[in-house]
């Protein structure tokens, strides 16, 4: 990691290098799949975890109170829409925030107690993070709010065949390191948020050999997850959110530091944490989308969730941009040079052990607070949008959160620590 | 293919956009692998085949001239080296040029009668290239004239268990159309010349459910060809190679075009063809290496030799290189994008077919001699060089051609079609 404060002559300099260097000292490691009950901590079978910072069940609205509706019911918590949603109002069924468990939550970001989760292990700091398995390619996605007999075909398929064949060739392999994977994918062209193509392949490539072994006992499930990973290049991008995560996570509680250990959406609202802050989100108003709209789907449609820009958090996706010109629905190639750059002012460190390749230079790392008051530059997310109908996603491309949310942070900084 | 001769008034301007649509037009398919005997048009048991437009052998020099002893030797043509020479002085063993075997030779490019080769069949026109395959990683490969019993042996396991294993991968696929994969790994890095990561990834894809059916019989070949797939990321290089020369030779014989359909260098000379002049090579200077030397060595040490650079005849490889802003011991980016749209004032279409994710345009396909004189631009090239004393790669980088050798065929072009 090379700092780029050149000389952290304040406290709060030398904290946020600190916290910088948790996140690039980071060493990911999917070490299992399982079923998020026995996996996740303070999983319970009566409760659902959905993403953002945390909302009481009346607060979770439009299509992410309906997915939690349809969580209820892939879990047979209840056996119609309205038998779960008054067990939610009752109580009976809990709702949480995946941020709470450890939990990356995508889009909508539903978890229940038998969907399988990768764990991933920060080598580095000890600590885990978790996401849900890919059920299938955009738009038609569960995380995008849709629901149907197809959606929950592919959840069993995921639950039944993917999970556990992917989690017994990872147990043969005693763990796949997913910082190699990463490094390299960025290379060939992947940001790692909007963009796993190589990703994908390259863990493929490292499950082979043992899925060839698999194949002794279960040659038809091996097929089927090699037709999965070869059809579905965005799969990666739950591994990519959950190596991320226990990266951010190892850099939160650093005291004194500004620097953005998390950047999460629910349908209501969009919130931030921060290293030196401890538990407190600082809540406003969803970021402005600067994308296309694709499928049909125009602004009316648009609904706003999930989790998954903590790959611009440890300064991958919509940061490391200049490192996928193949990004689908973007502007001129000189765009996305430009929003990455101008992460370079917002942040106090590159990861020199993540190269963007046009510029030949380490990825920016640290998002901090006052650097984005100061410049007025908000982070630069690469992400997707959902419709509000449950007709999945709804866009993609350049995600700009409002930076008063940023300055509310910066308040509650200086307030607890002072203005030096 | 968009052409970019706004009035196609002259003959030569409509020869070369039929030349140039049918090498955007070219589907191939790898077919098959097997042995250079079976397979190779005109190939004898005391034949060996080598790079370059066509030389008697006391012409052919250096490192090259070696390396067709050596290929005598794999072969068992000849006990040692001093009786290889020998019949090759006396003729027993014959040497011939790849090109006309319908070849591609990769540095020196040794063909013998049991080397397995790919076939590259191109279903748009019918006609078929091959390839050796590669056995191992740079520098120590045979292809740059490196000889010993660690290469025999690895010449050995391609021989017995590579090209056994992925040829009957093949023939269970029915064939593997290569074109998809090499347009969907320009957009993961690959200039597909010196840079083939994605590609070979994505190879491997393709075969690994059918490697899986393999391993029922031979789980331990299929495990140890995963295993050289996955650690020989220049490995789909020789497929490429095979892909483009069937490209380039479908151009080939169009009256009255201009457009080069090959390049080739002996040790002793570079040539080039063209494809409304028969089968005339015009010879010249070799090409001036810019890149870097590698691996200790220096310029002293350099020999030049080879076919690989049939990837920029079909505008691939240097003339892509700004989709590969990964390409190791390049200058800066803006050296890559720089030269890449050198070329496409000297080409006279574009394949839209394969995108350049910077410029979000198609390849410079086409390369015209005539433009070629006029602008004093010479044919941008990115490859790599070898020792001349068998050590193995040089270097790598880019490769300017002299542009003599494109004026002599200029001005052969229109001594034979006049100057309109």
């Amino acid at each position: 990691m090379v700092a780029r404060a050149p000389s952290l002559t304040s406290s709060r300099d030398r904290a946020n290098q600190e916290a910088a260097r948790r996140i690039t000292d980071a060493e990911p490691v999917l070490v299992e799949i399982g079923r998020a009950i026995d996996l996740v901590p303070g999983m319970r079978p009566d409760m659902v975890l959905t993403s953002g910072a945390p909302l009481p069940w009346p607060e979770i609205t439009g299509i992410q109170r309906r997915s939690v509706i349809h969580g209820a019911l892939f879990e047979g918590l209840a056996a119609t829409a309205e038998e779960a949603e008054a067990k939610l109002d009752a109580g009976q069924i809990t709702v949480e925030a995946t941020q709470t468990h450890g939990c990356v939550g995508v889009g909508v970001g539903i978890y229940t107690a038998s969907m399988p989760v990768y764990v991933v292990e920060n080598r580095a700091a000890g600590n885990r993070a978790f996401c849900t398995m890919i059920e299938g390619s955009p738009p038609r996605v569960f995380a995008s709010g849709v629901w149907g007999p197809d959606i929950v075909e592919r959840l069993h398929f995921v639950r039944d065949v993917l999970s556990t064949v992917v989690g017994e060739a990872i147990r043969r392999a005693g763990g796949i390191p997913l910082k190699p994977i990463m490094r390299r994918a960025l290379s060939m062209g992947d940001e790692l948020h909007s963009r796993n193509d190589a990703a994908t392949q390259l863990f493929t490539s490292e499950l082979a050999p043992y899925l060839v072994e698999l194949a002794r006992q279960r040659e038809q499930d091996v097929q089927r997850t090699l037709e999965f990973l070869r059809s579905t290049p965005i799969m990666f991008m739950r591994l990519a959110v959950a190596a991320a995560k226990s990266a951010a996570d190892s850099a939160h509680g650093v005291p004194g530091s500004s620097l953005v250990t998390a950047m999460v959406s629910s349908v209501k609202e969009f919130a931030i944490r921060v290293s030196g802050l401890g538990d407190e989100w600082f809540r406003g108003p969803q970021p402005e989308f600067l994308g296309d709209f694709l499928w049909g789907s125009t602004c009316d449609d648009m609904a706003w969730a999930g989790e998954s820009l903590v790959m611009e958090t440890i300064g991958l996706g919509g940061f490391a941009q200049a490192a996928a010109f193949s990004l689908p629905f973007r502007g001129s190639a000189e765009k996305l040079i430009e929003r990455t750059r101008l992460m370079y002012d917002v942040t106090v460190a590159e990861d020199a052990s993540f190269k963007i390749p046009y510029f030949d230079r380490g990825i920016p790392v640290g998002l901090d607070i006052f650097k984005v008051v100061e410049t007025g530059i908000p982070p630069s997310i690469y992400g997707g949008v959902i419709r509000t109908d449950g007709g999945g996603m709804a866009g993609l491309g350049p995600v700009a959160p409002s930076t008063t949310i940023f300055a509310a942070a910066a308040a509650a900084h200086e307030s607890r620590y002072g203005s030096g």
